[in-house]
């Protein structure tokens, strides 16, 4: 078992004095200070993660976690329960579905991990760690024991220390699992103590206007029976989470702990990245938005977390199918940094300086 | 000389044919229609323009049109006139700025084009298109005889046939020229019949309030003066355009004619958009969006145009900046629609496929 009281007080923060380096850096570049904008700030806190001013995203990779959910049968969602082993079957038997194709022409890395899905797989390519079969449904009781939760974010804490170990530069993280935007929306509203579930329930994927209706009742009534502790991510995700979200926020605290970017990509990924802040705040400090989901929980947790999104696709596939674009547009950040010319190399006359700089 | 008259003849819309297929394709791909958003429609789009189903983006080149302003004489812009010529020749010495490293990082060949710059060029980098040294000042007459605007508009469309003789994929453009926030903006209220600048001017690049409130008074006044016809671009180009606008107007009649994809990038690049679709509707078919500009006559562009952009980076450089990363962004979008399995091909339960299609 991992010591999580101790992991907690061996987090840091970003290195102030790299990203002052790579504020003066920027500054310094062949253009009008700030006219890049977030490809800037996008430098400026890779700086602040590695320490170097200077940062390539060589290898990049994404884990996939796939979960079911007992809040299945509450009837939530829209698609039939099998259809989260049938895609991570597919995923892993190089099917092209959105999240191999996207991976692959963005040069990512894909990793798929079963955390929890209904049926056996006798596949190389899912590390098997599955905990339960599916969670419980929290309409009626816990979604499952802290205990498994603790076990489930040390499956995601293993990945980061995996990556690492290995050399990659850049994390990503995505989910599949029917069910699993009502546990995020439940989580979401767990960790911002928001209780009216019409701020922050979506509509996920395909459900009927009465089914939507039915979603966000199950979601409040679960809270109000519940109770979760807003500031103990564990307890949330003991209550209302899933076997996905928990191996999530493991995964964030493990990008924090080793020091690595990581990138956000919708619904589900952000509450896993919320509930990481819940853990520690310092996490926040790791992360880079993809694209903005429509889901209402998604925009809630963007604004606690202070995250921009750069991308606005209207994606709402899941799979982590926005942190692939997001990285390579993050290549181009890197690049920037890189790359351009300063003034001082140029000597540029300092007239010209003081007023391209003006800005 | 073009005969234009000819050209707006000649030009056709998207291959609605094609589009279909495209999109019957998108509905058999393995996930749930509409999932993968701008991703989808921009590949949908991209059949109309070739009239193929599936498209791949292996040469992208973007053209940077230089020029001054003659009503820069009026104090409208905050950085030296002679920041024009510096930066087009730093661009064509290999220096590395903004647009040079953004096009490298992407894959996209630049090709740079003075239409009007101050100042004389040694360099090979550089085409010479030199129509006149500035445009004249349009707060106290033409910015250019309407003679120069078709010569100028000749000189971008030549750039498309270049582009489609050489087998270039997509277009990008961008532009370098100071005080060309002000043609610009006041070619989108001429376009678009505004007449309050609070509405469509912004503060380019540094301006003080003070010289702020100046330029948008400058070009009110030019506007009242000249009232040019919102129907004819070439009346608005001659009475408060820029050569580089001109240039920007005739490469997307050109990309429209030669049926290839153009990226739009800020405020300027849009403006030029604007101009080409007065000259035929057209044209705004074959455009893709980039990046969002803070500049409010980008937004009200926008808006008239239907162009969707893809990135939210606060970018406000020019130089056609955006560009390349939308060509990135738009590469995954391509790979989806040619990569992805359907269906069909993976025999999947006709149930799941209902089901998974159910949004």
């Amino acid at each position: 078992m991992l010591d999580w009281e101790k992991i907690k007080e061996e987090l840091t923060g970003l290195d102030e004095q790299a990203m002052e380096a790579a504020r003066e850096r920027q500054l310094q570049l062949l253009k009008p200070a700030g006219s890049l904008g977030l490809l800037e700030d996008m430098s400026i806190q890779m700086a602040g993660i590695t320490g170097k001013v200077k940062n390539r995203l060589h290898k990049k990779i994404l884990f996939l976690f796939g979960a079911d959910n007992g809040v299945y049968a509450e009837g939530i969602a829209a698609s039939p329960q099998e259809l989260t082993h049938t895609l991570m079957d597919f995923y892993a038997r190089g099917i092209q579905c959105g999240i191999n194709v996207i991976c692959q022409a963005n040069g990512v890395e894909l990793r798929l991990v079963d955390m929890g899905i209904k049926g056996e797989f006798h596949s190389p390519n899912i590390d098997d760690h599955k905990l339960m079969w599916g969670t419980d449904n929290f309409a009626k009781g816990l979604a499952m024991p802290r205990d498994t939760v603790f076990k489930a974010m040390e499956v995601g804490f293993s990945y980061a220390r995996y990556a690492k170990e290995n050399g990659y530069d850049i994390l990503g993280n995505g989910e599949v699992g029917m069910g699993n935007t009502t546990t995020a929306a439940a989580c979401i509203m767990a960790c911002l103590g928001i209780q009216d579930p019409e701020q922050a329930v979506g509509r996920g994927a395909g459900l009927t206007d009465e089914a939507f209706v039915h979603k966000k009742e199950v979601i409040a009534k679960a809270l109000e029976m519940h109770k979760p502790d807003a500031s103990d991510p564990v307890d949330i995700l003991s209550k209302v989470g899933g076997l996905d979200l928990a191996a999530m926020t493991g995964l964030y605290i493990g990008a924090a702990y080793y020091r690595l970017p990581i990138v956000v990509d919708g619904v589900i990924s952000i509450a896993g990245a919320l509930l990481a802040s819940r853990f520690s705040p310092i996490t926040s400090q790791f992360l880079f938005g993809s694209h903005v989901s429509k889901e209402p929980g998604y925009v809630l947790a963007a604004q606690a977390l202070n995250l921009k999104p750069m991308l606005m696709l209207g994606m709402r596939l899941g799979e982590g199918s926005g942190c692939p674009v997001a990285m390579t547009v993050m290549d181009t950040a890197m690049s920037v940094m890189c790359n351009m010319n300063t003034f001082g190399e140029e000597k540029v006359d300092q007239e010209y300086r003081k007023d391209i700089k003006a800005d």
